[in-house]
């Protein structure tokens, strides 16, 4: 059964993939499927002695190129349609333990140039609307495989949140002549105490209205829709602060911080959405404090409404603090 | 720190609170805020001896009746008003263990009439728009006191969910003349597959594009828009098989299952929402098998899109199983 559905009471599409259920779940280090395939080793899912950065297709997508037709018949309340699309797995080194934070900043680069490359081939499949890049890091969040990676997904129509992300930027537009998110630029550059770290092309800050305490999205400070109008020097830049944040996690309370980091672009179907799309990665670790998570519970799945516990000015402050004593350079004043 | 920020890129309200950072987490039993106050013992929320159902205010709100201003100033772009609504906890009872699917079916009727006199009250404030009773249930999903309670938030606008919800069923009733809700009670008594339990007013089934694998809605069978439409009889029928699911769940991997429960009805703001707002309960539990957790992850928190690895068939088949095993009547036949 891989096949999706629609929810009659939202509207939203949803993936069912029953064989999901059966994929590897935190197997021992030396069974990791995303290292290199070792000399009289068991095989894994890279048949290679090493490579830099690899991405395949999901051995348990919930999205597939040709996909079966669906087990259950729709009908005009309960409309039913394949699971096309991609699902697609981004291994960021051969190396089983080195995460973001601790590559050189040239092999970040490298990986930004992938998620280009894949944004591009997957976007121009006819069947594609939208092309999700993410990582999911740590225990907290779900994660099934330690070794560092990122995952793709290639969704046949524009997913929820960035759907609404894409009506309110065009509400803004028509109200304001202005892009929304070249407008949030603007004023966390003013107000500078949300700010956590900036370069010359990107700006990382807690949002104003953060659903998570520890929530930093990291900003083209141009309008730019995609990683696709992005030069080489500026997706370095983009390399060089996301390395920046995710080791002022790290720093926060002295363990890898577990978070989800989903990158927002322009949607690649026939639409014109150039003018309110701007690239933005928003990374949400779960944590409100050293040992204490941020549930999502009754306001936040029934209402759809956040509490957040803390201060977005004070938890700014916190990641700028942590970056500091470990003398990670931010660029921010604070 | 108690106030609202508007988020510029999704246009939804969030609450920030800094003071819930130091509420009380999972005390031992003998500190128990929700128990009554022992003679010689220490002061528990609850000054009374014996109780059958309490409502207090939250003493950890992030909404309250008389607000204090805001900490920071506000803008068009980022708008921010003071958190004005209520935050109230609902003790079912004054036994430290017992949950609503061991107490008897009149006690936990005396809850639903609570609950709509709740409703009711907080509902014709000036100030609210929309009264959302929820329960948070275990550990998993972030509950820090462990005796059996509910809670209510009353927002002073329609949340993103609810609100999401109204207009998709407004637009149906345009197109088609008919509730959306009702139109999803006939085909589920059609299909039968998914339906769990039933009785003569209320229908409970594992929604056809269900986001949790165990996801239980609970519904009634008549258009209703608020519990305070009603019958006794009806409120009692709601109440046997409210307890009959959470039984279900309790029985079904042999642990008391963590969920979150939401129940949708009309806003009490000054809009006619009668004719497209039905009473339903969604129960949602982060379980997709007795020893993995169903996690928000990427495409959920990032995208908006569920994956769901199990299909809603197999589990409805799964919960009526469990339900007959107990001995719990459920009247469905599957």
């Amino acid at each position: 059964m891989t096949e999706r559905r629609r929810d009659p009471l939202t509207g939203e599409w949803r993936m069912f993939a029953r064989h999901r259920q059966d994929r590897t779940f935190l197997p021992p280090e030396d069974h990791c499927p995303l290292c290199p395939t070792r000399p009289g080793g068991p095989p894994t899912e890279i048949p290679l002695a090493d490579f830099d950065v690899v991405v395949f297709e999901n051995r348990f997508p919930s999205l597939v190129a040709e996909p079966p037709s669906p087990d259950v018949a729709g009908s005009e309340l309960y409309p039913v349609t394949p699971s096309v699309g991609a699902n697609e797995v981004v291994v960021y080194s051969a190396d089983h333990t080195l995460g973001l934070a601790d590559m050189d900043a040239a092999r970040v680069a490298r990986l930004v140039a992938v998620w280009a490359d894949r944004y591009a081939e997957l976007g121009g499949r006819d069947e594609v609307a939208y092309v999700f890049i993410f990582e999911n890091r740590g225990v907290a969040v779900g994660v099934t495989l330690h070794h560092p990676h990122g995952q793709i997904y290639a969704y046949p129509e524009i997913p929820p949140r960035p759907r609404l992300e894409l009506d309110v930027a065009a509400a803004h537009l028509v109200r304001h002549g202005t892009c929304v998110v070249c407008d949030v630029v603007g004023r966390e550059r003013a107000d500078d105490v949300r700010v956590v770290a900036r370069n010359r092309s990107f700006l990382a800050f807690v949002p104003f209205a953060a659903r998570f305490p520890y929530e930093v999205h990291l900003v083209s400070q141009r309008h730019a829709a995609s990683l696709l109008d992005l030069t080489d020097p500026e997706r370095l830049a983009l390399a060089e602060l996301l390395q920046a944040v995710v080791a002022g996690y790290d720093h926060l309370f002295g363990f890898p911080l577990p978070y989800v980091m989903s990158m927002h672009q322009a949607p690649t179907d026939d639409g014109q959405h150039q003018a309110i799309s701007h690239l933005h990665l928003e990374l949400t670790p779960l944590h409100r404090s050293a040992d204490r998570l941020k549930f999502l519970a009754g306001s936040e799945l029934g209402a759809g409404a956040f509490v957040n516990d803390t201060a977005p000015e004070d938890t700014a402050g916190q990641l700028r603090a942590a970056m500091a004593r470990a003398g990670i350079f931010t660029g921010a004043a604070g």
